[in-house]
């Protein structure tokens, strides 16, 4: 399928005061390069693996194809990931219709906090909360897959 | 899982006469790196992906998970696969206990007639048809994910 998503810089901590869910991620790439990505991704107590291909040239459309699998295959398949496991908490908000994903980093990418709302179509209207910053869809330093090779820390 | 199993080059088309199934396949790389290989692959009308680390020194042990997935969800993967899609024939073939896979490359790969057999264990004794001549296990350049990127044809 094909997923349709605005990135965003995160200004403030005030999406704390309305989440409804959070989670602890942890995930890894079997290859990082944006072309082709592969990632195994444990997230509270269930694995997926998820391969992603190149974007549109706008970068909100991108090829997806994800599985759930065991927790336990995650964990086997982590192991042999490239360096740069990516360990995060996701919380969500709704906001309008659309439901936000906020990744608050930690580890090596820690300071740096984005969120992600997916879309139907590429110029759906979207209920911007006071706590999205500037738009960062289309800068692929904000890519997990290039910040588990490039750090936030290194900046 | 750990696969262990032995690779031979075959030395005649003997095995035409005693084969039990044969399958055209495909399969293309999401990552053709020996340490975290991963696979797509078309057998037959059946999707499957597969990711293999690296092996036993030995060559003949090796990390391996596979999933079968939709073959319409394999057609899509094979899209954004590496270039160098592999395309063979596959005979089985039992001799003693053991099920003996040959394949028969094509197209950048024609000429290449391999043969692989699994094993319970290491040091487990095989029947060898007189069609198996040298063992290449530990040989990487007989992966197929070395073949996708350096052709048989170019050798």
């Amino acid at each position: 399928m094909i997923e349709i998503e605005r990135k965003y810089l995160v200004t403030s901590l005030d999406f704390l005061k309305e989440y409804s869910s959070k989670n602890e991620i942890a995930q890894g790439y079997l290859n990082s390069n944006p072309e082709r990505t592969v990632r195994i991704r444990i997230k509270g107590d269930k694995g997926y693996i998820t391969i992603k291909g190149i974007g549109s040239e706008s970068g909100v459309s991108r090829f997806e194809w994800e599985k759930e699998i065991e927790i336990e295959e995650a964990k086997s398949l982590l192991k042999i990931c490239e360096k740069g496991v990516i360990e995060k908490t996701r919380y969500e908000v709704l906001s309008g219709k659309h439901l936000v994903e906020i990744d608050v980093f930690h580890t090596e990418n820690d300071g740096l906090i984005l969120a992600e709302i997916e879309l139907e179509n590429e110029n759906e209207a979207i209920v911007k909360p006071n706590w999205l910053g500037k738009e960062v869809t289309n800068d692929k330093r904000y890519y997990n897959s290039y910040l588990s090779q490039n750090p936030f820390k290194n900046w």
